[in-house]
């Protein structure tokens, strides 16, 4: 497998059942679109699955998990250890996101694709573990490229791979992709930076909590990558190698895979949505199978969401990561499917 | 029973254990407070329960239904007619909320509080019914009063019983009120217009679509209820009774109910925050266990909600009411009560 080939797997959402779609919206028992934006997802449901009776029942979560150089820099609230920890706590099914997954019936599927710690799973583990590790964490952006181009493309191929095969193994029916990786903001909001065209100055946030000389310094360190690297938006693998992380492009892999198989992917926050621009770089229609889960409190997620073309389910101020402001929106994804499938039809009522 | 029996049935929410929330949100493991509003609301559920395990499994929707004398005034696209017809379809489990309370595992009970038709349940009927008719729809608001001051105590007595008999027969830990009535987003705009001293003229929607000239003879119907009666919001029953609905009162004794068992109701749109208004005008303490579900696009419901001090967690374009906009923010409150009551805490991982 490799990158180009994965872009020929994307096509559009289907227009047909988009259309297909609206013409039933008209004709439900319910004043014309009284479920406002509810209404608007079970089409783009439909368009997605090529289908009047969409499902999203099978649902799987892929935590991508990695270490950053840039942590040098001073850019986090939290050492970098912390990764490892809840790696741990979430192969324990103890973080948010598990528990989240638990009660939402939903797959979780853990790939370390470059921690610094090795990930040795418990025996009795809630989850799918997969061991990718391309290095113990990425280069320092702020003095020199994240990782190598080659190994950017590999980190977006694992991504595609791992989600590939469990969507057409358990054939899922939504999924989303959540990380974990101390520093990871400050890739994420590079990324935002390169594509937006918006100063790092205006988007750069607190990531886990940190302090104004924190935001300094990682707004510094953006700024320096930028300097340094000069990314091109229009070559999503060079701003992945400059400025990116492991699971950054393995994030946008399973986008990638998400489009190729025809199901909805759901996107999380700040770090999740810069996977989403790279995934949706590489293969625009690759947006057609994205659904914002909701916007979150981070400065530069607004910027990429607009951008992508998506406005978000949920605004709760919420900022964890993990995949959890993706999870918090199923319950409406889950209503919005049954609301074009299951509710009556005006007709039928002789109404 | 009576209105004041059921008022001195209404206490606070628990400070101790809202206190108690907070510190268990502090020791969380993730960032500060990192999932906001959802964070929030944990402490809410905690308070409302008197516990620091809430649970919201066992759930109901209360659907009150009722029709307006004040449909004489052309203030709706659609004819009387429709409120028997919709009643039929939610017996037959194939309207829009009696498909999200199967979707949800919401148990349904409905309630004839005065529908001009007599309802008739099927053999098989997934829903609880009662026949609690007070009269053959409301008087025409516009020309006299809705109900006779004893009529508009009966509708909330009666909300209040059936809720109250149902959540402990049954061990409801999570409800909502719905209705139906062809009309009433008429009478819930009067009552916003009351409980906040804003004009009709800037928070008349247009309910199920209405045209233009449908939204000014609803401006004025409502107009001339209010100069008729010149209602005091310092008077519950008499707002009822001058400008009211069947279905407000019992919703009004639905969220009474909730109160009085520490249990949390969330509230649908209009017609239902009309109700929570009523109820907490006659027992302040009732806001404590009310959870705003969304954020209608009917323009009276925003300024209902502010007076509530209530924050939507939706905000979808919805207005289709039934309960619909309620029930789709049940996956986050179902989520919120397992971030408090699931997640590991800080010490337990050594972080």
């Amino acid at each position: 497998m490799n990158i180009d080939t994965i872009i020929g797997l994307v096509g559009p959402a289907s227009k047909k059942y988009f259309e297909l779609a609206r013409k039933r919206t008209a004709e439900l028992a319910m004043p014309r679109r009284a479920m406002g934006r509810v209404n608007d997802l079970s089409e783009r449901l439909c368009a997605i699955s090529g289908s009047l009776t969409p499902k999203v029942d099978r649902r799987g979560l892929f935590i991508m998990a990695a270490d950053h150089g840039v942590c040098a820099e001073g850019v986090s609230a939290y050492p970098q250890e912390l990764t490892m920890m809840m790696l741990n706590t979430m192969l324990a099914g103890k973080s948010t996101v598990t528990t989240y997954a638990r009660i939402t019936g939903t797959d979780i599927i853990l790939t370390d694709m470059g921690a610094l710690g090795t990930v040795i799973p418990p025996q009795e583990c809630g989850c799918t573990f997969f061991d990718r590790k391309i290095a113990r964490g990425t280069g320092n952006i702020a003095v020199g490229p994240a990782m190598s181009q080659k190994d950017a493309e590999q980190s977006v191929i694992t991504g595609f791979e791992i989600a590939d095969m469990i969507i057409k193994e358990r054939g899922l029916n939504l999924i989303t992709a959540g990380e974990m990786g101390i520093g990871n903001t400050t890739p994420s909001t590079a990324i935002a930076s390169v594509f937006t065209g918006i100063k790092p100055e205006l988007i750069t946030g607190r990531g886990t909590g940190i302090d104004d000389d924190g935001v300094k310094r990682k707004i510094r360190a953006i700024n320096d990558s930028i300097s340094l690297h000069r990314p091109d938006p229009s070559d999503p693998i060079g701003v992945l190698s400059s400025a990116g992380g492991f699971e950054i492009g393995a994030i946008a892999g399973v986008m990638l895979a998400a489009a190729a198989n025809s199901i909805p992917v759901v996107l999380d926050g700040l770090i999740a949505t810069a996977g989403a621009m790279i995934a949706a770089s590489l293969a625009p229609h690759c947006k057609d199978y994205m659904i914002a889960g909701h916007l979150s409190a981070e400065l530069g997620h607004k910027p990429m969401l607009d951008k992508l073309q998506l406005e978000p389910l949920l605004n709760l101020g919420m900022c964890l990561g993990e995949g959890t402001g993706a999870i918090c929106a199923f319950g409406v994804i889950e209503l919005a499917a049954a609301t074009i499938s299951e509710v009556a039809l005006m007709k039928d009522l002789n109404i």
